[in-house]
C-alpha cells in the first residue's frame, strides 16, 4: 500500500478519527464512494486511511476553501448523515494547518 | 476504545504514517514503551493509532516546542534510528495546526 508523499507546505489535513457501531450495512460502499468522489475534488491532494480498533481517515488537500466545498459536496452530505445515523459511534474532525513535513523512503 | 477528545484551538497534531518490513522484532514493545513515555511529556494531550495496511499514528500537542522537545528525548531518538534501520519500509512525518475542530458522541 502506498502512502500520500509529503507536499510544500503549508497545506491542510482533515483528521477524521471515528468508533463504529455494529450497523454497518452500506458502510463499505458509501467509503469507497465518498474516497472516489474526493478525488475528483479541487484542492483534493491525497488520503491515507486505517482502522484496527479506531478508524483514522487523513485526507490533504490545498486550501481550507476546498475542504468547506467539499464539505458542501450534496452526496457528500447526505453520507455524513448517515454516518451519524447509524455508522458511527463516535468520531472527531480536525482541520489542521501542515507546517512542515517529512519522509523517509518514499518514491 | 476511545478516541482523543477535541481541544480549543489552537494546539498541534504529529500525523505519522508508515509502511513497515516484515522484520518486526522489538517493534511492539518498543511502539508500546514510546507510547507511555510520550504521555509522560510537557504538553501531550493524546495520541490515537490504527494499522491495516498503512499505520496512522496521530499525536496532540500543545506547541511545537513541546513536539520539538519530544523530538530530542535520547529514548525516543534511538527509537527512531531503530525504526529506519528495521521495522520501517516508509513513513511520512507532518506537524499540522489544528485550527478548528469537532466531535459527535464523544464522552
Amino acid at each position: 500500500m502506498a502512502l500520500t508523499p509529503v507536499f510544500d507546505p503549508p497545506y491542510y489535513a482533515v483528521i477524521f478519527t471515528t468508533t463504529q457501531t455494529e450497523a454497518l450495512d452500506g458502510y463499505a460502499e458509501t467509503a469507497e464512494r465518498m474516497e472516489d468522489l474526493a478525488k475528483q475534488q479541487p484542492g483534493y491532494l491525497g488520503i491515507d486511511s486505517a482502522r484496527s480498533g479506531v478508524g483514522i481517515t487523513v485526507s490533504y488537500w490545498r486550501t481550507i476553501d476546498d475542504i468547506q466545498a467539499w464539505k458542501r459536496n450534496v452526496e457528500h452530505t447526505e453520507a455524513r448523515e448517515q454516518g451519524r445515523k447509524q455508522w458511527y459511534a463516535s468520531y472527531t474532525l480536525r482541520v489542521a494547518k501542515v507546517e512542515y513535513n517529512y519522509a523517509f523512503g518514499m518514491p
